[in-house]
C-alpha cells in the first residue's frame, strides 16, 4: 500500500524479540496538515507530551514509532529520549525537529533502549521509499494477532485521493504493555482547522467508542496527516466533496476501531452496544460504556448467557438518567425486556440463541429522549485473565 | 448468638435448592431506632424502594429476608409481592405493616415465588425465639462460601450492650444473583438521628470502601436496628460512651466488609489500596477505586506480578488530580516508584515477593495534599470468569 507523497519504512531494532519489526517511520515529502487525539489519562507518556506540543503547529513531516517500550513513567530521561529520537530522524530527513512526531508502545516504566534506537534509525532512514504502510502496520504490533490496515479512495473536485489508516492494540493489552496507536495518512488537500474538527469527531465515534477492559492507557494516540499530494481543491467545511471525505474517513476510523476490538485480548465475541432514547447523547454513551465495561456483563457474553438483568443493572449505575419501568432491551431483534420487566414468551430461549453468535447487538431503549450512542466491546474470557495474569517476561 | 430484646428465625421455604435456609426474620420486641443505606443504582429492587420509604420513620420492628430471588426488575407485581410479604409478617407479629422491612437477594427479573413465601412465613413466625442470628446469617447466603457474623460488646454509662452484624455476598456474585445485604442489631439505646449519622459514616468507610467487580447491584442494603433493651442512657453525639459506640460499630462494619471481599467470587488475594497525599478525600477515594476496579490491576494481582505501571495508569485515569512526577507507590513497605519513576535497586524482586502473599497493601502517595482513602478489593482470577460465565441453572 502506498499513498502519493508519503514514504514508509520499518526495521528490526531489537527492542522486541528478534525477528520482529519494531521501529517504523512515516514521512510526508511536503509539510502535511496534521491533527491528533491523545489519551485523557493524567499519567501521559513522554511521546504523548511531546507530540501534544508539536501537533499544535498544524503541520508535520514525519512520525517515528517504536513498539516494545512505551516510554511511559520514565520521567525527565524519557522526555530527553523522545526528543533525541525525533532529532535523529529530523537530521536524517533534513527537516526541523519540531516537524517530527514520535509514538511508543510497550513496557511501562523502563527507559527506552536508546543505544538500539540510535543504531536503528540510520537503516530506518535508508529504507524510506522501499517500505510500505503494511510494513508500518506490522512494526507497531505488540500482542496484536494481525496487522490492521484500512483504505478508502474518494474524489474531490474531480481529483482522486486516498485515505489509509493503520492501528494497533486495544487498551493495555499485555502485562505492562500499553497503548492504542492509530495513524491515518491521506494525499488529499485538507484545510488544517477543518481536519482537526472532523478528525476529532470521527475519533469520538470510533476509537473513543470501543472498550476491551476499560483501562485507558498512558499512550493512546491517533494522528492524521494530509499532505495534499493528490492535488485536489482544498477540502474544508461545505466545500465540494467534504461530506464524502468525512464519510470515508469515518469508515476508515470505525473499521480500524472494530478490528482492535475483534483482536482484543482473549476476545471470543464482538458486541455492539446501542443505547437510544436517552435524555442526551452523553447519557447514552455513559450507559453504553457502563454495559460494555461491566465484568459481569462481559463474563455473561463469554458464557453465552442472555443475562439481561446484569445489563439493566449496569445501565442503572451508569449515571445516565433512567426510568426503569419505561426501558426496553433487545438482543439483536429479540425483545427481552418491555416496560422494565422480562418480556416473557420464548424470549429466554431466543435470546440465548443470539448470544451464541460470534457477533451480536445489545439494544437498550430508555424512552426518555433522542440521545443515542453505540459502542463496541468484547467479552471477558479465561484467556483475558491468562494473558494479563502471566508474569512479565 | 442472641442480643437482648431481639428474636431470630430462619426456615427452608424452597426458594433456593432443597436443604438450604432461605427465609429469615429479625424481630425487635419493642420499636427499635432504625437507620439504613441503600444502593445508588437507579434500577432498584422493589424491597429497596419499599424499605426506603419505611426507614424514613426512624423506627421499625422487624426485617424479613429471603435469598434465592432478588425481586428486582419485577415491576408493579414485585412491589405488590414485597408489600404482601411484610403484611403477612406484620399480621403474625401483631404490629403495623409499616414497621416491617423486607430484603431480597438472588435471581433478577423473576417474580418472587409468593406461594412459597406464603407457606414459609407461618413456620418462620413460629420459629421466633428458637432461632439465632447465626441462623439468619446462613439463610441470607447465596454463593457465599461461609456465613459472616461479627460481634462487639461495649459499655455506656456503666451499662453493657452488644452490637452484632451479619452480611452476605460482595457485588453481583452469581449469574443473575444480586446483592450485598448487611443487618446490624444492637440492644444499645441510641438516639435515632445520631444513629443515622454514625451509621452512614461507618458504611462509607466499610461497605462503600470495598469492590469485587465494580458492579453496583440493584439490591444493596445495610440496615441497623437499635432497640435499647440494654437499658443504657441514650447514646447520642457527645454523650458518655458515644465515641466507643462509633468505634465498635465501625469495627463490626469494617470486619463484615472485609469478610465479603475475602469471600469474593474466585478471590485468591485480599488487597488494601490506600491512597494518601491527594488533594481531597474524594480524590483519594476516586483514585483508590479506579485501581481496585481495574481489570488489568486485578489480573496482575492474580498473576502475582508487581506491575506498578498499571496501578499508576489507573490512578491517572481516575479523575483525581495527579502530578505524575511527585507520586510514590509502595507494595507493603517496598518502594516501587519515587518521583513518578521506577525506584530501581531490588524493588522489582522485593515487590514480587510482596505480591506472592495472600494479603498485602498498595500505597500510593500523591504528595498534593491531605486527602486519603482506603478501599479493599480482591484479584480477578480464572474462577471469577468461570463462576460468572456459567449458564444460569
Amino acid at each position: 500500500m502506498n499513498i502519493k507523497g508519503f514514504q514508509f519504512s520499518a526495521v528490526e531494532a531489537a527492542i522486541k524479540k528478534p525477528g520482529r519489526l519494531d521501529l517504523a517511520l512515516i514521512v510526508s515529502e511536503t509539510p502535511a496538515a496534521v491533527a491528533a487525539v491523545y489519551t485523557t489519562n493524567k499519567v501521559q507518556a513522554a511521546p504523548v507530551l511531546l507530540d501534544r506540543e508539536r501537533t499544535e503547529n498544524g503541520t508535520c513531516r514525519a512520525i517515528v514509532v517504536n513498539s516494545g517500550n512505551a516510554n511511559a513513567c520514565t520521567g525527565p530521561v524519557g522526555m530527553d529520549d523522545a526528543r533525541e529520537t525525533t532529532r535523529l530522524v529530523a537530521e536524517g530527513l533534513g527537516v526541523a525537529e519540531e516537524e517530527v512526531l514520535v509514538s511508543s508502545t510497550g513496557v511501562i516504566g523502563v527507559p527506552l533502549p536508546m543505544e538500539r534506537m540510535r543504531a536503528g534509525i540510520p537503516p530506518l532512514l535508508q529504507g524510506l521509499g522501499g517500505g510500505t504502510l503494511d510494513d508500518v502496520a506490522r512494526a507497531i504490533m505488540t500482542t496484536d494477532t494481525f496487522p490492521k490496515l484500512e483504505v478508502r479512495t474518494g474524489k474531490a473536485g474531480g481529483t482522486g485521493y486516498t485515505i489509509a489508516g493503520i492501528a494497533k492494540g486495544a487498551g493495555m493489552i499485555m502485562p505492562n504493555m500499553a497503548t492504542m496507536l492509530a495513524f491515518i495518512v491521506t494525499d488529499a488537500a485538507v484545510d488544517p482547522a477543518w481536519l482537526r474538527t472532523v478528525f476529532a469527531a470521527g475519533v469520538e465515534r470510533s476509537f473513543n467508542a470501543i472498550t476491551v477492559d476499560g483501562d485507558t492507557s498512558t499512550n493512546d494516540t491517533a494522528i492524521i496527516m494530509a499532505n495534499g499530494a493528490a492535488g485536489n481543491p482544498m477540502l474544508s467545511g461545505g466545500s465540494e466533496g467534504a461530506a464524502d471525505f468525512v464519510r470515508l474517513l469515518d469508515e476508515v476510523l470505525l473499521t480500524l476501531a472494530k478490528l482492535i476490538v475483534k483482536d482484543g485480548e482473549g476476545a471470543t465475541k464482538f458486541v455492539e452496544i446501542a443505547v437510544k432514547g436517552a435524555r442526551t447523547d452523553a447519557d447514552a454513551k455513559r450507559a453504553a460504556m457502563a454495559v460494555a465495561n461491566s465484568c459481569l456483563v462481559k463474563t455473561a457474553f463469554f458464557g453465552q448467557d442472555a443475562n439481561w438483568g446484569r445489563i439493566f443493572a449496569a445501565v442503572g449505575y451508569s449515571g445516565a438518567e433512567v426510568e426503569p419501568d419505561r426501558a426496553e432491551l433487545f438482543f439483536d431483534d429479540v425483545q427481552m425486556v418491555r416496560n422494565g420487566v422480562f418480556a416473557g414468551g420464548h424470549a429466554e430461549a431466543r435470546g440465548t440463541e443470539v448470544l451464541k453468535k460470534k457477533e451480536f447487538s445489545v439494544i437498550v431503549d430508555l424512552h426518555l429522549g433522542d440521545g443515542e450512542a453505540t459502542v463496541y466491546t468484547s467479552d471477558l474470557s479465561y484467556d483475558y485473565v491468562k494473558i494479563n495474569a502471566d508474569y512479565r517476561t
